[in-house]
């Protein structure tokens, strides 16, 4: 692991949805660029002090040097976003597979050259757009790719939050600090952080691409400098409309990303607070309920349910599931096969590349006075 | 009554609205430009049936010539859209109030020329907003007022519908037939028959005005000559920002208006389906649900409450709280003086000509490339 | 309309409730023992004068000798429970039909009394056992009947309330002075108040009879009389078992109301704070909500519903349903043919005779050892 | 691990629970009484060959040998019900914690054997009662111990599940067959697979004790050995009184435990399948609703949380916080130092006893007729 020191809020996250499936082990780390921090982080860990690194490059040069059956078989990058693509790209080069925290990197230049790097490597880089792990949500996107709905019409997507709401990263709150700070963060705040989960969501259920946005970015918190809150209207690549919104200003809400897809015959609506449910409203017949667990479930949530209706699943599940495909990838790969992440269900370089342009899209545009802006 | 025959959908509910406090007869109505479906309509409703008359001119000629303990004080006007002006201007210089089904007209010159015709008569005009009211749509409006949120940033107003997701109105519906055809609705179709109410709804509640709109219109069912689903960024005079969608293709969905509006502290939620509560999230302590009927709310909302808690009001009571608003200021009017519709909370002339001004700028904009126009 | 003065509760709803349809007119009352309220009632109301009387007898002497089509067809009576029956026998004997607030009287052989006077005299009783007006209630009855759920098995009703968790009776608030008094309101408290309607609400959707309790009754509040507490096990004369369970104390609970029935195949469950939805859980396949105003709803709901899906209805409305079918009954009443309430879907007098027989049981049983005690 | 083979449901519950937080390595075990199972088992978790046995005898043998920085520190026994006594006082007996699956035993002498052993040789011994590893659980545990709701008056408890609506014993379903079968399950069906969570969860809240119970039991689905469908009347010790009710044969409910506390001053509600909210309601202000992951929290309740608000913590998590306390214990034990669960806050072995005696008496009075049987 590369990051994730005690002060890490998204480092022990990654630790506790890995360790869920018993498939994975952590057993080296370099944990914070102080090399303090990194040491007492290993020794919670239980880790041995050997394996605890001071340095990401010390990590790869001495693990793949070690015996294959001792040394690491992949990487879990946790920093902050300016440091995602170093170790990423050192990873790459050192022959060993890459779980990064999203977005891939800090530029969509970085992020096309890590995708030239796994498609030189044929190694697997797997993204975590935590949110597509829920099973429900791999539902939704069955439920849309059967035609149940006919074709789509509307998405709606949103995704607000409120913590941002005062200018916590003047009061030493490190989680603001960095996703506030240009430097660190790239050029997008909320829509960086939040807006690309959202994008991403829409885009996984509905097996479809945003093509066009007309876009508001605003900084509303005073003395901010980046977006703290984004909304846009949206086109799809199938001819699909909708709404995007993505802000960290509603004070009150926690983390409500949710999402409607409206088709010819009925409509879905998921919730990721309320995860275990799916809702579908038809337009001639009553509105159903689908509950993760439940036998009349499609495979592709099936594989990511680990107990029975009623016993809820979280966010750490969600996020295990990723680790569960990127593992099951990892098991089936072979020097010189090309594994699709699409098989296994897990977001991959590409999403990285696309995430990455989408907001470098949408910051562009929302300072333009035209209208619709084409993301390519 | 003008309108509101057999057939009509919004006819009976002016007459079970206008029943339920027990303040207002029903004694006389022009119903239908079928003078049968007229007269039919009359026994139907146990009427004088020398009060049922063939046509509106017809009516308002020999009531006005009626003793004054006699003749109708007021009249509603239910017909489809491009009937309201006439029948009101005639009921206003026959020196009756008028109650009046949004929109105002067909046109916002025929809506200016209403609210002139308002202000040298001093008679009273009640447009039928009927969302705002709602007992806990009266307590957002007070609670926004007083402070409690703070500033507010952002606003969120939707109003999906599913019932036009197919062509009903090739299928011989009535209520599709004349809400989608330019020439008996006017120039919007879901912007105007319910983006209206969305507008309005969210000023009401915020006690502001959208001043300036970016705006994308949809015909989305086939052939459909008029807008079925638009959303909109939008900025209000305040300085807030948000974004209103009305869509009449939202397959399943009812009569899901809803809305959100955050402020520095804290964001409410009011939902039309559920309306007896109104959900407030703050920073920094646990979501609250107040509820109607409780002795804590504000006079604003305890004044259109009829039952205790836990005994659901719903909509034929909220349209009864603009007849009881409007029956309030008919009590207080002496001629001469000046009604002031806001003292007594109801929609009056003025949210008409605002509302006609906001469609036709709103369709306007839809087709031009330039990102955001300004509401005057 | 005997009773509901100015301080009444129940007498307003009446008025409300018996005005939304425009069938009901009313012309005459004595609404209180005391003559002056009585007075100022009839005007607040714009009633004719002299048909504002002092006492109920005044009333039926007068009105009897009307011409036909001047007197009133029924009377409402909506008097404090020991105050049910002598002006129902006099109506009934004055050759009036009668619509009587629950409960029926102020004891089973009252209740009886009035049966032997309404098989008698052919005239029509409906008791507002107004949670059998939703519409939803009745979807729920169809849906049982028609064998969706298979055989019942299991029935969990509940009414909680919490506005008695103080000793209110004893700070001048009338409506819980008389709930509290045994003189009043007879030997059942909470049992009596709102028991009666969880249990008819249960036997109404089942289509069965509670034919054994086992109860616990409680005097919660220090010093008051009657029980304000009381909760079963029951046994249905289907061989269906369940909860009956109605609390006066369940402190910040309104008005509560729920049932959930389980058969072989599935479970219905229904909220009357949440009116319009029915919930339907299936054993094996996604749960369901059916929503007041679809067209898939049987013709039974359907006959009870005045507005489109997604317009709330609520409490009101139910109880104008209660007079929905009782005007509709009245209707095809003829001197001599006997007029089935199950028919028209409104309950009548064997309701109320089985519900005085369901308190006197209870609250017998309640002190008893005997585990369990059938109704007869 | 005991128990917890190919087929198990617990057991991988038991290990994806230990997993989560990094302090718990799964070393060895005896997962099945056909040793090729338990083999194949060991062999799907990485387990090195050697540490996995065919018998528990075997492995408490093996393991008390090696040396203490490499033998295992604790056992999980999770098989079903009549081998929980046996490998339970074997794991005391050789000097290893315990955690044991509930119920703790076969019967209440088991139990309370069980218990001279902890106390004798100072051991711990967790019960997972999970549901109270919830941190919402704990936080209204906190709620009502500090008096917020004033003295507790009304308990409404319930578990209802719909998975045995059908005899799924008969058609081969392992978890089915044993829980229906008093050979394996004890005496309890529903009431003691569920019915000891509802009472344990009412108790832990409430920090009271049930004393009196009146009691149905039914087996619904014919030809069932156990009862399938328990409900009572109940009192605690404290004055308060309430129902608790658990029933597999609610068609169409998942795993639907609920609760239901009201004091003088209001109530608060918390369902399982929607864990991270707690409703409280109140008798005079607005109904309010606490939040897993926020700063208002108790301490009692932020110590078993994981991830900041809005991202949902489920099923495995409160599991895991069963081990997390466990752990802490095992920590903090040192040989001759007594363990006090409570401090710790895990289910200990005298709940395991109260357990037992709970469901004895309860099966026993349920085909008395005397009303209340107290427990003792």
């Amino acid at each position: 692991m590369v990051g994730g020191g005690l002060t890490s809020f998204i480092g022990p996250v990654h630790r506790m949805a890995a360790g869920i499936d018993g498939q994975i082990e952590l057993v080296c780390g370099a944990f914070s660029i102080d090399p303090v921090e990194s040491i007492e982080t290993g020794k919670s860990l239980f880790l041995d002090p050997k394996r605890v690194y001071k340095t990401y490059p010390e990590m790869f040069e001495k693990e793949k040097n070690l015996p294959p059956d001792q040394r690491i078989d992949f990487v879990s990058i946790v920093t902050p976003n300016h440091v995602h693509y170093a170790p990423a790209k050192m990873a790459l080069e050192s022959g060993f597979h890459v779980v990064i925290e999203k977005p891939i990197a800090f530029s969509v230049d970085e992020a096309k050259s890590l995708k030239k790097l796994v498609d030189k490597t044929g190694l697997i880089l797997a993204l975590t757009h935590t949110y597509t792990g829920y099973p429900m949500v791999k539902e939704a996107r069955n439920f849309v790719k059967s035609g149940k709905l006919g074709k789509v019409r509307k998405v709606f997507v949103e995704y607000p939050q409120g913590w941002l709401s005062k200018a916590l990263e003047k009061t030493g709150n490190m989680q603001a600090s960095w996703r506030t700070d240009p430097k660190q963060s790239g050029m997008g705040g909320a829509i960086g952080d939040i807006g690309t989960h959202a994008a991403n969501l829409a885009e996984y259920i509905t097996d479809s691409t945003i093509s066009e946005v007309c876009t508001m970015l605003n900084a509303v918190v005073p003395g901010r400098m980046l977006d703290d809150d984004s909304s846009m209207l949206v086109k799809f690549d199938t001819g699909a409309t909708g709404i995007l919104l993505a802000t960290q200003v509603a004070a009150g809400e926690e983390n409500n990303l949710s999402i409607r897809v409206f088709g010819e015959k009925g409509g879905i609506e998921w919730r990721q607070e309320e995860p275990n449910s799916l809702v579908v409203k038809w337009l001639d017949k009553p509105k159903e309920i689908l509950r993760a667990g439940w036998s009349y479930l499609s495979d592709d949530a099936k594989a990511f349910i680990r107990v029975p209706a009623g016993h809820p699943e979280g966010y750490l599940e969600a996020f295990a599931n990723i680790y569960r495909a990127f593992t099951k990838a990892m098991r089936d790969y072979k020097p010189g096969k090309k594994i699709n992440p699409e098989k296994y269900d897990f977001p991959g370089v590409d999403h990285g590349v696309h995430g990455m342009t989408f907001v470098s899209t949408v910051v562009k545009s929302a300072t333009s006075n035209k209208k619709w802006v084409r993301i390519k």
